[in-house]
Parts: C-alpha cells; sequence; structure tokens
C-alpha cells in the first residue's frame, strides 16, 4: 500500500496550524492534536500557552461576532490556520484530512471523504458526547454531585446497551470489504476516524475501566480492540502520548467515578 | 446576488437520491427532505414507500456489514446515490451540499464549505440532540414516561440556559460579517445550513411553543426568527411544507409534553 503522505493537498507551508483550546484536559481537542501530531507537522497550542485560556475565553465571548471570512465559534476547540477560523471538532478533523494525509483525496475516491467524516462523526457520537453525558445527565452547566442519582441510572444504560451498540458497530465496519482489510476502518489505510475511535476508547476505558475491560473479554470486539493497539503504537502517536504534551484526564469529558463503572 | 444554483457541482441525473428513513415522523430525514426539495431534484423516499420500513431495518441490521463501496450505517437517516450510500444526517448534507447549490464550492470559497458544515453541526447539536436529551436524559431505549422525573429537570436546563445560549449564538452569527448582511447565516446566500436552523427551530417550537414564544417576544434573537421566516416563505419550501410529503410531528426527535414547556 502507498503511503497517502505523499499525496496530500497543497498547503502553505507558511501557515502555521494553531489550536485553542482548554489546558488541563485532553478533551476534544485531543482528537485535533493527534492528526496534527501523526502528520508530523508544527503547531502552537494555547493549553501549553501562558494566558492560553484568556484567547479561549476571548473567542467564545458573546461578543465575538467572527469577522469577514469567519462566522464565530460556538465553542472550543478552535482551529487557527492562516486567516481562517474553523470549529467543531469533526468539521476541524474534515478540514485537516486532505492537508495531512488522513483521509482520501477526491481524486482518489470521490466519497472517501464523506466515509471518513460518517465513522468519526459516529465514534464522537457514542464514544465521546454519549460518555460526556454519563456524568452531566441533566444539566451540563450544574454540578457532578447534584445529577449524581440521575448520572447512575445513565451510566447503567450506557454501560449495558449504547456501548456495545458502537462496539458492535465498529466491528462491523472492520470486518466489512469498505474497510480493506480490517486494519484500520476504511480503504486500508490509517485516517483520522482512526485516531478519533483510538482516542475515544482511550477516554472510555479511563472512565469506565471495569466495564471496557469485560467488553475486551467477551472477544466479541477483537478487531475494535485491536485497532486501538495498532493506533497507539504508531511510532509518531506513542512519542507522543509519552510526550508532555499529552495532558492527563482529570474533571472534562472522560471522567473515572468508581460508582458510574458498574 | 448571483444565484449559485447555476453553479453546482456537475451531476449524474441518471443517478437518482433515494432517502431511506422511518415513516411517521419528520424526524433527522426531514433535513435531506428540505435539501432536494429546495433544489427541486427528485427523489424516492422509504417513509411513502410500502415496506419502507423493512428497507430501513435491513439497513441498520447488525448483520449489514456494508459492500466494497462503503461502511454500513449506523442508524438513519442513509442516503443512498447512484453506487454510494451514505449516513450521518449533517455528512449527508455535507455530501449534498455542492452537487444541490446549496453550499459554496471550494473554487468560489476554499473554506466556505467548512463553515457551513460548522454552523450545521451548531444547530443540530442545539436545537435537535439535546432537545431529544430533554425527553430521554436516561436511556434512550426506554419510554419517556420512565425518565419523567429527569426529563422535568433536564427540560428546565434546556429552556432556562441552552436554548438561550444556542439563540444568542446564531444572532451572533446573523450580525457577523460572514453572513454578509445577516439575512442567511453564511455569504449572503441561502446554503443547507440555514435550511438545518429552520427545521430545527420548527421543531424546538413544536415541542416548546410557551419556551419559544418567550424567546422570540424577548426581541433578543429578531434577525434568526426573521431567518426562520424567510426560509418558510422561500417558494419550494413553502409548496413542500403544504404537500402531503410533510410529515406531522409526534413521537419522534421533537415531542411536546406541555410538563417540558414550563
Amino acid at each position: 500500500m502507498s503511503t497517502r503522505a505523499s499525496k496530500r493537498q497543497r498547503m502553505d507551508k507558511d501557515e502555521k496550524f494553531h489550536l485553542i483550546y482548554w489546558p488541563g484536559i485532553p478533551g476534544r481537542g485531543e482528537h485535533i492534536r493527534l492528526a496534527l501530531e501523526e502528520a508530523g507537522v508544527a503547531y502552537t497550542d494555547t493549553a501549553h500557552q501562558e494566558n492560553g485560556v484568556k484567547e479561549v475565553i476571548s473567542q467564545i465571548d458573546t461578543s465575538n461576532q467572527g469577522d469577514t471570512a469567519n462566522p464565530p465559534p460556538f465553542a472550543p476547540p478552535i482551529l487557527r490556520h492562516g486567516e481562517y477560523t474553523l470549529s467543531q471538532t469533526p468539521n476541524i478533523l474534515l478540514y485537516l484530512g486532505p492537508l495531512l494525509g488522513l483521509s482520501p483525496l477526491p481524486t482518489d475516491d470521490p466519497v472517501g471523504m464523506y466515509h471518513v467524516n460518517q465513522l468519526a462523526l459516529t465514534a464522537l457520537d457514542g464514544f465521546s458526547n454519549e460518555a460526556h453525558d454519563t456524568h452531566h445527565p441533566i444539566a451540563v452547566g450544574d454540578y457532578y454531585e447534584n445529577q449524581k442519582d440521575e448520572a447512575t441510572k445513565k451510566a447503567r444504560d450506557y454501560r449495558e446497551n449504547r456501548l456495545p451498540k458502537f462496539f458492535g458497530y465498529f466491528e462491523r465496519v472492520l470486518s466489512g470489504d469498505a474497510s480493506k482489510g480490517g486494519e484500520y476502518l476504511y480503504g486500508g489505510q490509517l485516517t483520522y476516524a482512526d485516531l478519533v475511535l483510538f482516542q475515544t476508547m482511550d477516554g472510555v476505558s479511563f472512565a469506565f475501566p471495569k466495564c471496557i475491560e469485560k467488553l475486551k473479554e467477551s472477544e466479541k470486539y477483537d478487531k475494535v480492540f485491536a485497532l486501538y493497539e495498532r493506533v497507539k503504537e504508531r511510532e509518531k502517536i506513542k512519542a507522543y502520548l509519552e510526550s508532555e504534551r499529552r495532558q492527563k484526564y482529570s474533571q472534562g469529558i472522560y471522567r473515572h467515578y468508581s460508582e458510574l463503572d458498574g
């Protein structure tokens, strides 16, 4: 298989990538970081900059109406690239895919970018958005302690019904012919959808270690767990995960409360 | 302003659009219908076909691994176009945008498609996904009656905090320079993001009529409500809404329970 990195879309080397995201947690910003790290391109990151939080806050301030070229962002992560400002995690990845060699170019595969987007959206829904809702089922702006009873119920449904459903889906994707061999989700090569699945699985494994261990032991989702290890061992991803740039999970999307792990 | 319909991407006229979605509710399938209706292209729809439900169920059956060209879908809506099968609402719209003249072509605006996608994702998050969660905060597979207490709390937070936040965001988008005048969300012309905002507002207005009336009367979101009316009065949208193809809200994403409307 030829490497897709040699077939990136033309990109102005002078235009720096700047990630605007909260410091202190991997969060949704992590999906953007993993794509940039895998591609080996330089980027700046407010999570590691003095006053980085101020930049996040000014971007999502209710006085920000964007500019001539860009609507305002609703929430971080936000990517600045040259004159462009983009937000919404799957949207930033969609933009980065062809630039970083992490999704098929339309000239090679007319619908490849849509299939990769579909897979990334599904992983984000199942393993990120729904995982977050387990500890905040009632109000995102209120404390976990104030919605703990509801969280316990929501987490049970997530562990028993939703997680197996999503794991089963991705096992089917990897068993299907469009994966071209089942090593990666689509087209026989790494795409950003694999990075998203890796990171969301890593997050739910932190939040629900007992539950994920049980799913692994069931041997029903071997292809999914193998993909997780495959991504984790990629040279640049491995180096990144061992670096100080990789932040620890804490009070973000993925939280470990033993009472929610069953 | 030139009409974008004259600058659609080349499309094989023989390839029919076929929407695969549950009958009986507008649901998420409605976003795909509105795009096709606005563009005036012919399409078939399982919602209006005998045995349509069977086709939906076979697509999302756990035995479906997709085919050589297409990963399996996780959930409807699903669009078949020629040999391609696409799923995830915002992904189908992303695909249809340039084909139907409902998003900027890269040759005219290199990041326009990403900005439109970002706006559509935000409207779907705030006015569709979160609206759904108000009546199913604990378990999507369980009855509303079994999570009514939690739903009452969740709906209060949605009415008081989340809805105003999302309305405020779209008012800012329409006030910003990238909207090019504030009639539509982006670039001075209708895009599918406007259709998504219209449909999601229509849905939340059905579910929370008192709350939406109050938000309207506050006069803080005049541009957003004006956009809603502007889309509703477009010739083809108006004709569609008056047709039998437009299904009524019932037990789908948008449900009216007076106890959730405050």
